[in-house]
């Protein structure tokens, strides 16, 4: 039986959900590092829905579980029933999802709320000294759930993200594409994913990066 | 300026639109060799919503281009405004949307019929001899559209499915997940992927050499 990686998605969309391409590439990456792929998401609805055609509001509610297993394929726990001692390790894909859904980030900035369980099972991983990855914008409702760690994150070289993480307590280090930051203390992997707008092929490349990391850390 | 790789998605999601996974996995692919992808998607609603955690039925419409907008990060375009000359060649990742939005084969099997601009494009493309590559679910639609010159696919080994693509007039060859199958008279190129169940890793790698066959056509 092989390691078991939870992967926390929020929605199926990078306006509205999680970033398909990196969860996506997050689910191939654990397959080949010969790892299974646990997906959960809170069983809540949406912050809102956008058409991804003209970024407009549309009509909802959608719900972030039942759209989550979009990507999952149907195969996805309701976050509530995950603990700790379930996983390995976890990994956060990104899109404003991360920052709608999972926490008010997007909306808020450093005042934002994390989702009450999703900042139990980060606390839970953390107390458990399980290694924690974070995609893209996910790293800003990390370091608002575990701000009394101080972690060590990396969205990339936005300036204005980057000062919110550090106001909520977190450092932020600049980190290209294809590349991760790692903080050992901590137990934390993050990768700036399409917080730097490149192409597939350089996203995938970090986040390949990120989960070998993980599993080196489990 | 590299080559341009038309992608026709089919919806956002394995039950209803095209299989999430199978889509990126060919975006990945295109993107490391160097090519363009071009996401399209007819402007239509959807056959039907499904809840991928149910599997039942939910209220809709949900429009076919505006969720494969989800996938295609908003770079897409509507199906009806591209032709041949704007691509090197074509590709259909698998998932229901292909046999339920491209064409309503997953209903009235071999008796199905194309949507058109779906159909006038894999002409357009066929007639220009330039390359189409098929995966999963969607050599199916394919060979109902391309009936005339005997299209030669795999959709794996599924008896039912098979002889629905022998009644249409096409051939059809078993073939492994991981694996191509290429009809190279008709510059045809399948995968099976997800219609043979397998995880993730393996539908990456029958999706990679379909595209490197692809990109090596054209």
């Amino acid at each position: 039986m092989g390691k078991r990686i939870g992967v926390m998605l929020a929605g199926c969309g990078v306006f509205d959900g999680s970033e398909i391409h990196e969860a996506v590439l997050t689910l191939l990456a654990i397959a080949r590092e010969g790892a299974e792929a646990v997906c959960m998401a809170p069983n809540v609805d949406q912050f809102h829905v956008l058409n991804h055609l003209t970024q407009e509001e549309m009509s909802g509610p959608r719900n972030v579980l039942v759209e989550s297993a979009r990507i999952a394929r149907g195969e996805i726990e309701d976050l509530k029933d995950v603990s700790a001692k379930d996983l390995d390790a976890l990994i956060l894909p990104g899109g404003f999802g991360a920052a709608k859904n999972l926490s008010d980030f997007a909306i808020k900035g450093p005042d934002a709320k994390v989702q009450a369980d999703v900042k139990r099972l980060l606390v839970e991983m953390n107390q458990a000294k399980k290694p924690i990855g974070a995609i893209c914008i996910a790293p800003a409702t990390l370091t608002r759930a575990l701000a009394d760690i101080a972690p060590e994150v990396t969205i990339g070289n936005d300036v204005g993200t980057a000062a919110a993480i550090e106001t909520m307590g977190g450092k932020h280090r600049n980190c290209g594409v294809s590349e991760i930051w790692v903080d050992e203390a901590n137990r934390l992997v993050s990768t700036p994913a399409y917080m730097l707008g490149e192409g597939i092929a350089d996203v995938a490349e970090g986040i390949e990066k990120l989960v070998k990391k993980i599993m080196a850390m489990c």
